[in-house]
């Protein structure tokens, strides 16, 4: 069985998500707007990601884990997790880690996220 | 298949791990008491590791990869290694990535792992 | 079905590479010569993931996810690409993350890589 790899071309570094195995590995995506607040970026990021996961046939209620970069993480967690916690499937979390690191072109947060398939 | 999830509604933002395919996500874990030494956090969250995996049906016999972050990586990498290679089981030490990073609360270190389940 | 452990003996607190269900996850590679430019430490970190895919029993046409972390990510990270960019299989390139962290012993990239087995 050979992976399957979406948007390769769309970016030279990275493609968008890879599935192999009934699991989809989905790159690691910012906020598109540096000009909004931690809740409307965190929200966007979230955007996104519900739609990686669509094109790779899934959705967030099959979530397995999480990696969340943040700019400043004890500033700005709280305000991640209202849009977090609103955002997840209630009894569906993923195991998740949240830590700080600078980002690429000023970032304030990025998450990543790797998903079962039905 | 669907996935399972463990302890999903203890904290709102995550599970404590979750299941999929044979494979067990465990959610970053940190040390309980800063007020410990290095090595003893590092036991102390080890501790909690050997909790998840016991939750999720194996043991860190089967530990697939780990991720670890630590407050400062240089200073305290060799007392982490001595306290995190007494607990894992020879010839069975999972891939692993340690890097610096500021962590949640004033934590000096958060680790991660993945492992197979029986 | 156990997982295999790849060289879990050469270094006490890690094995190379850990192989189960059909993917194997590489532990972080650093360059091995800090007085190298970033395009050639990249492409030094490279060659030690193919050996590593390599005793795996894979290559980089099956690579699932990876996540780098540069010591300068906004200054060094194009110099990466350039590197990691040309060494990629077009249209299979995995999901990626790649974030600031400092690493042990003042190296300037470490990545880690997840890939599917033939």
């Amino acid at each position: 069985m050979d992976p399957q790899y979406i948007n390769p071309g769309k970016l030279k570094h990275r493609s968008d998500t890879v599935i192999f195995n009934g699991v989809a590995y989905v790159s690691g995506v910012v906020s598109a707007d540096a000009g909004l607040s931690i809740h409307d970026q965190t929200r966007q990021a979230l955007a996104q990601i519900d739609e990686r996961l669509q094109a790779a046939g899934t959705d967030k209620s099959r979530l397995l884990s999480a990696t969340i970069w943040m700019h400043d993480v004890n500033r700005d967690v709280a305000e991640l997790n209202r849009a977090w916690n609103a955002w997840l499937v209630p009894g569906r979390q993923p195991a998740r880690a949240c830590v700080q690191a600078t980002l690429q072109g000023g970032a304030q947060l990025e998450i990543s996220v790797v998903a079962a398939l039905p």
